[in-house]
């Protein structure tokens, strides 16, 4: 066994409470080397021959591990285990003290998860994995109320430059809801609503007050109000990281230097605020941008200040989560308390941090939610639009993404496939609407919760920042209805099955030197098999199903596996999705049973 | 190369915040597979042609993996980065994306450590890791105040008994301050003080009262001071998992059952409170001991209470820090909020949890300083005293102890050879002194706080509890004073050498199939060199030293480096410590080199 390539330890994704009762173990082995693995566990207040044994789940593989998973109830909270390598008639006692080729015998030196306490438990709102978000650049979406227009506003479906407006604001959303509803999204990520002078509004004047040219807190809250009547929750963005360059009390600095009583809100590096020659500015700043001035989240004035934001718009307004802007940022010590304060103000509160790498950091259950999923995004294209990689690099790329963080956090993961910091998925799929329908599917489909950016369900392309975030088409006749419905289907699929949401997830087929693409998501009452071609040539793909009675996922049509093999015939780009529920299945393999007989005396 | 065996992830003691300006990265290769490795790194808002390289020094290795380690000081606290691992020719970029054969080209995709904060970094007290503890269990260190005597008083040197009593109190510690002067321990570990029926006191009665035959808070108070005004620092037991079954609010619930106001301060699985035929109480407890009640320390009412606790005795009464009985089983939420409290009343209180096993779950600077490093006393014990390991092992077994947590972690890590929980070190060198100055050599000449269990430093033995809690030995001529010079003189030499505290550690032999050990501790302006013969034949010992003039470090005498080794013959269980200073280095270098032309001319 190549032992070196193991890997364990109580904490990260490793080693942590599922829930008030469960504690979930993993490991890692090298891919393909190790058979099976054990686990023997115990409570160490116990006699040792009370220890128990069990078999774990090789749950996914990547490039290069095998990932082995199991869940633990411990009926008195404390926990001991070691792990049972097996390969052949090798075995290996994997513990806190290494390996061992005899099997311990007493509790000092194996690992421990002393006590499962409620309080340590990773909780994210219910809601959240069930959700699917939309997410809505204010400006551009919609303008239903051109009386509160900034200056020099420009005509609906203009050339969106760096510093133009449009005029879209929150009676625009109001009045376009019906929109969301048809097409069945279940939140509303909105871009920044704060006072601020840039379009995008990531340059905050007033953190307590809605942009004037948006509309006033009262609609805001009547507006959530109305999302919620819907069964809509509505996320906000949170510009903590930095503020704008109107802020009060960054003005306030910039007029009095370090004699303003603000001078500890920000992070002056040398005085005056200046920017250097080279282009850096003498404060600290969002990137070495000097309208971003940064927030010195370390000052108790800054953070109460900014605590109370946080609790003004959950508990006054009625905002159902917050996304955090450039949130890997900003110290974890205040986003600690964030989650407290958050939490209180509403136990249900999404936290989202925005984080383009991995975040395991802010994932412990102490921080943030889930983060903005751009590895996940990155698969996605590197796949299914780019063609850079094959199948299994796929697979093993997305396997990887399963087990990096705790289950709460891949289920709370915000899985879009662009934001208004991307170029749009259609763009970059070439106007190949076929390709964008498979991304959309692989993402309706995968664990996380997805967010369709405003305008790509109706076929919207753009380029990088500013083209990315033109004004949403209204004109039907101008919008791709067709893509609307597929993403309306498919937000109704994942609405349908359970087991899209939090089922298992298996891959079937993902080969080398290969595209084809077939996967199953299955929790205890269905079955979902997603079959894909991603190329150009008509395929045909068979995958070993057991016996059961599968149909389209999408239109009800019965599909034939006879002989338990699913074959079925995919058109360039092409794809399929199966279900069965477990009943289904169950009857059918007694069918196929009594047919098999019947056959052998007939 | 075998990159399975690869690890690494920002966080835990892999990259973390060494101080307010540097950042420490580690990785881990399978051993002795890679040649070199390297980091390239830089700040992701500046152009990729600004990235900079530079080597990682291979820190340690344990039996199957290296350890590269580096520092780096990012200019605007961002950073980025990844490593190269370099085989001959064959060069590997690890990054968060993986491996690949060609250098990166975009920050997109390294790992990143997005911000140092100030806030964020894991700052241990200064005086910690320069600290000598003593540990002193009250009851049976000195009786200085006969007259608070607990009934049925043992007459002193009795035999220990679970139950008995033999007078120790605060006044006979205050008493007896001059051997731990003499001694030179900078700091006492008290076990529990506060009132409790036990002669250990770990079922505490009432967390804020000194036990009234120990003597009383004012007297603590002074005792406190008086030990300041001697350079001796006092570290208290906090019992916050359990208390005992006379705590008031413990006595109202079996009073009251569910009707009591505390009902809720208490984990009861069943009412009625009993324990049940298999011996299991049906409430939750120390182990299964019915008369050690677990706090709930989610219920706020018990959180406020012990957070106050925890503040008085270091406000009021001058405590310099907790030793946190059962650490691991009291939530983490409690310690987060824990340390706030302790710190925000003396940012130089010492936190110390219990904790047997691996901690990184309690080090990453949110709640413990340091843990009672029970993995360094069993590794010590199976090579020195057990004779289980060979060298090999045993420097394989230390160096993971290395790099296993934050270095700040290492270096507050509480190394005993023994407490009130084990038998004592002389009985389990089965009376050998020579063996115990070994180990109690290796405590104080390795990284972490070293600790004196009373006693040891006279001869004291004793089996497991209650014998290893035996009166202390007062009568000289009853006390082994050469051992007691001893411990004197190793505690002096490690106050006189920074490098024993703070250094890095180095073995220059430790070999497969042998015993004979020896490593350098170095600092920049100093080396020393430990010499050990754990072994009952006479051995010579030879190790290669790069010029110096090095002396013996308790002696002063100089020892013979010629030739560029140093040659000691050492007794069966002896040992010899040399030290030379960097000046002295250099400066003999030089003189080695003009000996050695006039040899060449002669």
């Amino acid at each position: 066994m190549f032992l070196e390539a193991y890997y364990h330890r109580p904490k990260l994704n490793w080693a942590y409470a599922l829930d008030e009762t469960t504690i979930q173990l993993r490991i890692r082995t090298k891919r393909d080397d190790v058979d099976a693995v054990r686990i023997f566990h115990g409570d160490k207040c116990l006699p040792w021959s009370a220890m128990t044994e069990a078999p774990m789940t090789r749950i996914v593989s990547d490039e290069r591990y095998d990932y082995w998973e199991t869940e633990v109830r411990p009926p008195y909270r404390r926990l001991c285990y070691g792990f049972i390598l097996c390969k052949g008639e090798e075995r290996r006692w994997a513990t806190e003290n290494g390996f061992s080729e005899g099997a311990p015998t007493q509790h000092l030196g194996l690992y421990e998860y002393p006590v499962l306490h409620p309080e340590d438990v990773f909780k994210i709102p219910a809601w959240v994995k069930d959700a699917v978000f939309y997410q809505v650049f204010v400006d551009r979406f919609a303008n239903g109320d051109p009386a509160i227009d900034p200056p020099n506003v420009q005509p609906w479906g203009g050339r969106p430059e760096y510093d133009n407006f449009f005029g879209g604001d929150l009676q625009g959303v109001w009045d376009k809801l019906d929109h969301l509803s048809e097409l069945g999204v279940t939140a509303i990520y909105f871009n920044p609503l704060f006072d601020a002078p840039a379009n995008h509004k990531y340059d905050t004047r007033d953190y307590l007050k809605v942009d004037p040219h948006f509309g006033s807190n009262d609609l805001l809250k009547r507006l959530v109000q109305a999302c919620h009547d819907r069964g809509i929750r509505v996320m906000l963005d949170a510009v903590f990281n930095h503020s704008g360059q109107t802020f009060r009390p960054f003005v306030d600095v910039l007029e009095k230097g370090a004699e303003s009583r603000y001078a500890d809100w920000f992070l002056v590096r040398k005085w005056p605020l200046r920017v250097a020659k080279n282009g850096i500015p003498t404060y600290e700043t969002f990137a070495f941008e000097p309208t971003m001035p940064k927030l010195n989240t370390a000052n108790p004035e800054v953070r109460s200040y900014l605590l109370d934001v946080a609790r003004y718009w959950i508990e006054e307004i009625g905002a159902d989560g917050w996304r955090l802007d450039v949130a890997n940022e900003v110290d974890h010590s205040f986003w600690r308390e964030f989650r407290k304060v958050v939490k209180q103000a509403n136990p249900e509160a999404y936290i989202l941090g925005e984080v383009w790498h991995d975040s395991i950091m802010w994932l412990q259950g102490d921080q943030f939610d889930g983060v903005m999923n751009y590895p996940f995004a990155n698969a996605v294209l590197d796949f299914f639009v780019f063609g850079h990689h094959d199948a299994r690099r796929f697979a093993d790329r997305v396997s990887e993404l399963l087990v990096r963080y705790p289950k709460q956090a891949l289920e709370a993961s915000f899985n879009h496939l662009g934001t208004h910091d991307t170029v749009r998925l259609l763009t970059l799929c070439k106007g190949d609407k076929r390709i964008m329908r498979l991304a959309v599917l692989f993402q309706f489909t995968f664990a996380g919760v997805p967010c369709i950016y405003y305008g790509d369900e109706i076929g919207m392309d753009g380029e990088f920042d500013p083209d990315n975030r033109r004004c949403m088409e209204w004109d039907h006749s101008r919008q791709d209805r067709e893509l609307f419905i597929f993403h309306r289907d498919v937000i109704a699929l994942r609405k349908k099955y359970s087991s899209l949401r939090s089922g298992a997830f298996n891959f079937l087929r993902a080969e080398e030197r290969d595209t084809l693409l077939a996967y199953e998501r299955s929790d205890g009452s269905e079955r979902i098999v997603v079959l894909m071609n991603p190329d150009e040539d008509t395929r045909e793909i068979a995958v070993p199903l057991s016996g059961g009675r599968w149909s389209d996922a999408f239109t009800g049509q019965a599909v034939d596996v006879s002989g338990g093999i699913c074959k079925v015939r995919l058109d360039p780009y092409g794809f399929q999705v199966i279900a069965a529920t477990r009943a289904e299945a169950d009857v059918q393999a007694v069918d196929g049973n009594e047919k098999a007989n019947k056959e052998g005396v007939s």
